[in-house]
């Protein structure tokens, strides 16, 4: 019942905006020029509403003006006025509405609290979706509803995104973009008056557009109902808990953004694993392990085949994978055989990582050495460094563009037949640009790529703690 | 002594390479090219002599040939010649030679350590500054001497790096480069059979040119030497110390790369803080402190004042400081009182950190929130979080490079005049080109900059560490 509504609220196919105003730049309206089904705005300023016609949209006085029903509605007024905007979305009979509107409990003024509790208990008696307030509310690519016009729209992904913050939801739809990592709905919902992270989470479990859902939490308000859905949730996907406010100062924020209460660490850490669920610590771990959730196949053992491209690089490497409870095995003596049959000696260590020293210069040579890894009975996971330094080095200036275009092909090809979990590492060295356009390619490619060794390894870490948990 | 031969050696004014060729693309004439002083080829292979003649050098037969003394060798010839070559150094009267040379002790062969022992034995009888085997040698970009067409040249810096990696000294000066930090003079010195780390060491704290002193380090072979020098080194200048080969897997890898000796990880470091050195774990560590030692006034106490751009940001910055030690206080009375005069309540918050929504868009108001931080009794340590996602959101396109280049100029003016040590926080999010950017910027305007709240926080830790071991 509470996912039916929600269904509606997520995917609206009419929107109202109720105070959109040129002092904020119409960035609510703007937002929703992507929207593929019908948008409104409302708003009783005259002296805003030829800028709101100019953008292309219908004005009305109220809600209840709107010629048809309206499945989602976005609140943009002053917070005193906000309670008869919720009245109005009551009568109107709307799916939900998003209260962007703030200075409710989070300011800790007696004003604040009071008129929180007012839309608290009229949403309430109502039975009405309130997200908020003091949020961002929906986004949902796929059908153009967006609360940014720098967020992206049409193709959607795998991954739902529950937030407390908006500036996470916003951060994680675009830094998630530009790692190859699609939202397939987000919700920022503040301070969660009303529906609050377990009604969300009941939402996205059943949601078969979300493959994995991830959520920014600051406080929990019904700590049994949040445990149990939880745990629920993550015996259907894959689901990653990111806890801000871990310290006492981080609290001190998070009461100060979302009037969230303090949780103590340990203890919030302790159940979300024990419920089987990931914990994250923030945007890059939360990125990083997506990416080796939907990108990396199942990891099966802790041995590690580790290709490093210079002899420096094969200590930083292990160090890494070691650090975060990895092994770093010998290879067979098959192995070493067929590597000796195309490896020179000189400058290069038969051992594991193979520093394979300025010669992955030949894409047929790097295949090679994956294929050998591959078949190695003592490998469980393959990482291959890709410098963008050293990579090209012994490529001459002309065959550079095609040799990169190839080896990312291989890749891919590779990383699609291999029996075994395969990722890069692409160290950005002072190539920043080139490495992050290597990187869009090879997730382009389904291959999972990470800025550093650290980086990889922790993240790698994480899956696997995940997947082993739920082989037990 | 030690040092006036190595002074010799790092400032040389004739230099030869031995056996460069076209197999190796001539790297090392190519990165002669830059020499400021007289560079020479030796090679006898009649087939590889009209290229290096191409090129501009004059080419011997032997070093005995050259017509004038020369300071400092280059040697890449097969291990086999290696000691004929050095024996002809030694007749020669040269300063010294970088063996680039490598199969040595740490391909783990008789023949190879062998030849690493009769290496040793000559240069040793005839006091000779041997550097290596199995390395890149010396990298002085002031005098164009370089080990890699990739290093810049002209300009140098304050930052010396002592390395058994060649990779990680080449990556040094590319990433450094990158983040502002340039280099004085680096040596990478590899399996160190004569010269070793504390001879550089010695060098390095006297070489006025250098303010800080970094180094990475796979294995010393003399405890108690390297210990001296080390605390010795570290009373005259901060030294940065990090070490390959931390875990069981990484020191089999560093084994394989520089035949370095295992060491107990947990030892190492307790004996690094023992000597008012400071421990590093990864480049992005030591660029990141190396970056807060010259960029940020000495840290004074414990008590941060947080500047974020958004709710959710103040949490994440609040647990990443706390995280690393810091404390985030009440600003005083006076503080929240002024800042009230131009700070509007709603979406924003009056605690530590400063949320300040979208409102960083005016140049002169971000310059008082400064100000007033700077004023605050309770306040040791100003971070400004500048997130380009964000920062830009208020201000019209017209308006935008101008305000960017105002910012960048008054917060570089901020920097110099505030008594209190002040750094940011540049979020690439999903602007990843224009982050680095404005951290280039923010660099030349002497203002450290950190990718992530953590990195800058630790940064902090470092520093703030070091200068209370310092104080004590």
């Amino acid at each position: 019942m509470a996912n039916k509504g929600l269904d509606r609220v997520f995917n609206p196919r009419t929107v109202a905006v109720v105070g959109d105003k040129r002092g904020q730049d119409y960035f609510w309206l703007k937002s929703l020029t992507t929207f593929q089904g019908k948008a409104y705005s409302v708003q009783v300023d005259e002296g805003e509403i030829p800028g709101i016609k100019e953008l292309g949209f219908e004005n009305y006085a109220s809600l209840l003006d709107i010629p048809e029903p309206v499945d989602y509605v976005i609140v943009s007024v002053p917070r005193k006025v906000a309670p008869l905007i919720l009245e109005e979305c009551i009568r109107k009979g709307v799916g939900g509405a998003t209260f962007f509107t703030s200075g409710f409990a989070e300011t800790d003024t007696q004003e604040g609290i009071g008129l929180q509790n007012t839309l608290t208990e009229m949403a309430r008696e109502a039975g009405f979706n309130l997200i908020g307030p003091n949020c961002m509310g929906i986004f949902n690519p796929s059908i153009g509803l967006r609360f940014s016009p720098m967020q992206y729209h049409g193709h959607g992904g795998k991954v739902a995104f529950i937030s407390q913050s908006g500036t996470h939801t916003l951060l994680f739809s675009l830094v998630g973009e530009a790692s190859g990592v699609r939202v397939s709905k987000s919700v920022s919902f503040g301070n969660a008056v009303v529906l609050d992270s377990p009604d969300y989470m009941e939402y996205f479990a059943q949601d078969s557009e979300t493959k994995v859902l991830a959520m920014y939490i600051e406080g929990v308000k019904d700590g049994r109902r949040f445990y149990n859905t939880l745990k629920e949730t993550a015996s259907k996907k894959p689901v990653l808990v990111w806890k801000g406010g871990q310290t006492q100062d981080g609290a001190r924020a998070a009461s100060s953004h979302t009037a969230a209460l303090a949780t103590s660490q340990a203890v919030w850490e302790a159940m979300v694993r024990q419920v089987g669920a990931i914990n994250i610590n923030d945007m890059d771990d939360l990125i990083d392990t997506i990416k080796a959730l939907l990108h990396i196949k199942p990891i099966k053992g802790p041995r590690m085949g580790l290709v490093a491209m210079t002899g420096g690089q094969s200590v930083i490497i292990s160090d890494a994978f070691a650090k975060a409870g990895f092994q770093v095995p010998e290879f067979t003596p098959e192995s070493y055989r067929e590597l000796a049959s195309f490896i020179r000696l000189v400058g290069a260590s038969y051992r594991n990582p193979l520093d394979v020293s300025w010669s992955l210069g030949e894409v047929d040579r790097a295949l090679r050495i994956l294929h050998i890894l591959e078949k190695d009975d003592n490998v469980d996971t393959i990482v291959l460094e890709l410098n963008k330094t050293f990579l090209e080095e012994g490529v001459s200036l002309k065959k550079r563009k095609k040799f990169t275009t190839d080896l990312i092909r291989v890749l891919g090809e590779f990383r699609e037949r291999s029996s075994k979990p395969f990722f890069t590492i692409v160290i950005p060295c002072n190539k920043e640009v080139e490495a992050l356009n290597l990187s869009k390619a090879l997730m382009e490619k389904g291959i999972a790529s990470y800025p550093t060794f650290k980086r990889g390894a922790q993240a790698l870490r994480r899956v696997a703690d995940y997947y082993l948990a739920r082989s037990v």
